[in-house]
């Protein structure tokens, strides 16, 4: 665990405000959950992983299972990663996935992956995703076979994802992001408006 | 543990020939893999998913980390996916990965995505997979940018892989897979042969 750990329950609270300490909590049950098995996972391990006490991830979130529902949950990113209209939202959501990357670390939808580490949570985070991401996409498309077209629209992102944030891809991360949503948004653009 | 655990040293291998139980070791070394972190896979989890017994592994493979550096490389894997003529290699490769999926729950390059369980394992993963795969099929392309269009044509593959396999989509699941190489293709053509 690289980050500190405040020994005096609440102390972590008293230098951030309340948004903030949420915040550095789903980001370490994120980083967490990435890696261990659901059941593997301690408060403990959470806590010092943000720098905050036990009690302070309980009285913000309630319970660890209320906190890891929280992570197996699209809404809060896929809001962004979609807010674009129609005829540009292939684009839209190829540079948003690679800003989030280059800028963060973070992707709005690519901890999918992980549904098999964790057993029935899996199941949740892929029923989530099926209805919070892909089920959401396809509702905004026009035309035939617009479910699928979602899903295949979708893969294409999960995929440039993968290939920057986990195998850490030199060329893709080494070039410009205009120039690869260049190269890579009109596949996308194609399933939405084909 | 699903699969029965045969108690006496070698009584799996009575039954089957080397070949099949060094594959049944495989596949149950991969399957782990993809749900615990490398240190918490113990010899005896193996042995038990595999229908062997411990010593059994360990004559075949030498000892536990020998076995995952196996399964953490991609050569056995990499010369069906990228066996097709360039022009028509698109086709294949989503065609490889969609019958994998469907016929064996298998796929050559997914299992890049539990990298972040490994920690320097994982490195070990990721070095693979950028020389074994993405940068194999970029000593094929001619052109510019040989490198990076072939990093975003295997990103649309493990984006389907990820969707298939990982996320279950419905859509893709229910789909004849020659009516998704039709659909996907196409653009993983594009990167090969702009």
């Amino acid at each position: 665990m690289s980050t500190a750990y405040a020994d005096a329950p609440g102390a972590g609270a008293g230098r951030r405000d309340a948004e903030a300490t949420r915040a550095a909590i789903m980001t370490a049950a994120r980083h967490l959950l990435a890696r261990h098995a659901h059941g593997d996972i301690t408060l403990k391990a959470i806590a010092e992983r943000a720098g905050v006490s036990p009690p302070l991830i309980l009285k913000y979130f309630g319970n660890k299972d209320a906190l890891f529902s929280r992570v197996m949950n699209f809404e809060a990113d896929v809001e962004a990663f979609l807010d674009a209209p129609l005829h540009r939202l292939g684009a839209h959501m190829v540079r948003h996935v690679l800003t989030g990357h280059a800028e963060r670390g973070a992707d709005p939808v690519l901890r999918i992956v992980f549904a098999p580490l964790h057993g029935e949570q899996g199941e949740i985070l892929r029923a989530n995703f099926r209805s919070q991401v892909s089920g959401r996409l396809g509702e905004r498309l026009t035309g035939e076979d617009a479910g699928l077209r979602a899903e295949l629209a979708v893969s294409m992102l999960l995929g440039l994802g993968v290939m920057y944030g986990i195998a850490r891809g030199p060329h893709v991360r080494a070039t410009d992001i205009e120039e690869i949503v260049d190269r890579y948004a009109p596949a996308v653009q194609a399933h939405l408006t084909p």
